[in-house]
């Protein structure tokens, strides 16, 4: 295990780093559609061939390139989770994160989102599972905390979790295509009206003014 | 305005009431894209001509088939919005329904029903924005009556109406295709824990314990 073997795993992390980028740039400028792999070759520098190294395919790629934004978000969700800010401020400013997060990623795509979706929902249906669950763990995390303050009324900081995710889902681009998704003011006034009325409802009574907007 | 109009006007609403029955099995059993207008006048046992003095075209038929649904769903919300149960059941059984009565209509499309959304995107996405306003008029009409009786804490009916709308979005069938939509339970019991996350926000603290299902 020497210092050789480190320095090429990171450089094969990074070429991985550099592919997904490409094709970042690729989706917001052609589409999934159009997209090849030579173009993805040829936006990172690299040859086609180190592309198969590390993925199969050019569904391959975009499916990680997804990944790589939840990856992104949930690391957004922990530091949020484990910020210093009062326990009902962190879950709010979640909530909006899981659904601005994901909206910025892909704003530059305008049309081409709508292809990337047609040709891979039913692998990202699969994965969307998954997002959800990972999700669901850093919410129950705060419930359970705010439940152990006895700031929150939380039963089943798990099934709570979900819920949380479920009344924000219909928000995040996957559901909306990119005509529908309208403007980020708008999303995220939408997102912190129902995170304010969800909030309201987990405060006990003796916390619930200090979360409220509206009052 | 003799008898005989009304009795022509009774008749052309009940063709056009059997043309969207016979549009609703030809969309369960072949799906959007099979379906001919020709096998909408089989179906309905009528001839082919008497469907273009209704509708334009088979795309024309099928949005007005989910209007009627959406009509429909309407007059079902009115219904528990005017009922006599208290003020926070029917805001809960508002959200139920808004979610299975869609789900109960297209349940039996099954493959189908991705067809048709496919097809008709762009043109259902103006209707919906239309709906969603209907519906939130019912959901304030409620908020109000409780604001007024001093049972929900609410500044703003009709933005809390939509609130309660975008909540529940993600759980229509037209954000979920129907792979993504699962047991009527599991739909069911996800809008019921949202329902029951808001309305816990809504009520007053004297009145917080009546609408809490875990406590």
């Amino acid at each position: 295990m020497g210092q050789k073997v480190m320095v090429s795993a990171i450089t094969r992390e990074e070429v991985r780093e550099a592919i997904l980028d490409a094709t970042d740039h690729l989706l917001a400028r052609y589409g999934y559609r159009k997209m090849t792999v030579d173009d993805i070759a040829q936006e990172a520098g690299i040859g086609k061939g180190t592309i198969y190294l590390h993925f199969a395919s050019k569904e391959e790629v975009t499916l990680s390139h997804v990944d790589r934004i939840v990856e992104r978000l949930k690391e957004r969700l922990w530091a949020i989770a484990r910020s210093d800010a009062d326990v009902a401020i962190r879950l709010r400013l979640m909530l909006v994160a899981r659904v601005l997060f994901r909206f910025d990623s892909v704003q530059q795509y305008t049309q081409s989102l709508n292809d990337l979706l047609a040709a891979l929902r039913p692998k990202l249906l699969a994965r969307r599972a998954r997002y959800f669950e990972d999700e669901a763990r850093v919410f129950a995390e705060v419930l359970n905390e705010g439940a152990r303050r006895k700031v929150f009324n939380v039963d089943d900081a798990l099934s709570t979790a979900f819920a949380l995710i479920h009344a924000t889902n219909s928000l995040l681009p996957y559901s909306l295509s990119t005509n529908e998704l309208g403007e980020r003011d708008e999303i995220k006034e939408k997102t912190e009206h129902i995170a304010d009325l969800i909030l309201t409802g987990l405060l006990r009574k003796q916390n619930a003014p200090a979360a409220r907007r509206r009052r």
